[in-house]
């Protein structure tokens, strides 16, 4: 049932809007209005993560009101770090904050940057947490830039489907009116991949346990997530990326497997 | 239960965003859910033309999740006629085209033209139709701009409580973000409510009947439509308004009752 991650996973060339993460979501009915949402502003890639009801889900599809099309094609994840391995740049909605460093944008910056990201070539994403609690820290950490609606402060619970309505509606006026502009000429590179980014973490995490660098148990997670965060801001390319690996194997003191970064 | 509508309301002077005006809507949850929406974008002013499952409804309660106030606060009406008497400038909101010569905007100007007129203390409402049929086109008369929302023409059916989402979305935004600017001085005039305007109507079709001009039963609607949408684009002044009474007194060739137009 679920979709292996793929390392490999050739950047998306066609500019098609965001892939819409679903992480843990709870209700069906709440899934299925996100699929009419989503179509209803033109997106059609839907990725769930473990929804807790089940998946294919009636409630789901009562609730897309035609739109079984984005519900057919969604792909199902274990975790949120699967779901988005192939993307390059991924927005992680939140309304608390986490305090972390990491660039937050509102929705209407967050489609603008969407759409010159894919006018060059780049996989974007947008990761939505569960409707209780949204999304762990951790995941949140997955994403590039925190992505938060302007709401009432004194009333801010928003609906799941809602969250993502103003996203794709935001996505759907962006693309309609952006003169897209690429960016930046990567030359033989192309920007790291979330696998090749999450691979490059698991590496050093790993050297790190193993150098006792991460031994206080109860520090060990913001510890983690701080490091994470700190690569992530950087926009690694796949060759910068490989060339971490190496540094990280050099500096740990073994000898580098394969061929040396260039 | 219905609350009259009173000509005479005063044209409210402090800014806290449109009314939403709900027309017979069929869906309790679809009612609460906007409540929902609104709440999150602050706006608090909901009035329900005729509910089909009538009102209070447990559905709207439960779908709100916590916007209890709006929901507690929302006023009944008969017709939509009366639940836009007090405000000065309506918007429609309709997915089909009507062929009227009426000014269609999409959310975002729609947002910035609210927030401009309310800083010049002019009531502003949007009125969304039922889920299925939409607004009749009576209703979008009412109307003096057409609110249109930007949606996948392959998959166009919005929603109704997604449809109040975007348009109290941007409402925030633009509240939040405008230098917000007054609009004309009216001097010692105003600009006239909908019961004025509304009022005016009448007086002219009960003149233009008694004269044979609206006598083609079959064409009565559209042409009633074409002259209301005439003078909504006026945008009357109310001292306008009264001398458009004293003028279709006037020409009907009767004694011009109380005092003379100035």
């Amino acid at each position: 049932m679920m979709r292996r991650s793929r390392a490999s996973a050739k950047v998306n060339a066609k500019p098609e809007g965001p892939v819409i993460v679903l992480v843990r979501p709870q209700l069906g009915e709440n899934v299925g209005a996100a699929a009419r949402a989503m179509l209803n502003c033109g997106l059609g890639k839907l990725r769930l993560v473990v929804p807790r009801d089940g998946w294919p889900n009636e409630s789901a599809l009562a609730a897309a009101s035609g739109a079984d099309s984005v519900l057919a094609a969604a792909e199902l994840f274990a975790t949120a770090e699967e779901a988005v391995a192939d993307l390059v740049h991924v927005f992680a909605a939140t309304a608390r904050s986490r305090d972390m460093i990491k660039p937050t944008v509102a929705p209407r910056a967050a489609a603008e940057r969407m759409c010159e990201r894919e006018a060059a070539g780049e996989a974007c994403g947008v990761l939505f947490g569960p409707e209780r609690s949204g999304l762990t820290n951790d995941e949140v950490v997955l994403g590039d830039t925190v992505l938060a609606v302007p709401v009432n402060p004194a009333f801010s619970s928003l609906n799941l489907a809602h969250a993502v309505l103003i996203v794709a509606y935001e996505w759907r006026v962006a693309a309609a009116s952006a003169s897209l502009c690429a960016r930046a000429d990567y030359g033989a590179t192309r920007p790291a991949t979330k696998a090749e980014l999450l691979n490059l973490f698991d590496h050093l995490e790993r050297e790190l346990d193993e150098a006792g660098f991460l031994h206080v148990v109860e520090k060990r997670p913001i510890m983690v997530r701080n490091i994470r965060n700190l690569f992530q801001r950087a926009e690694l390319t796949e060759q910068e990326v490989r060339t971490l690996h190496g540094i990280v194997t050099g500096l740990s003191g073994r000898r580098c497997g394969g061929r040396d970064p260039d």
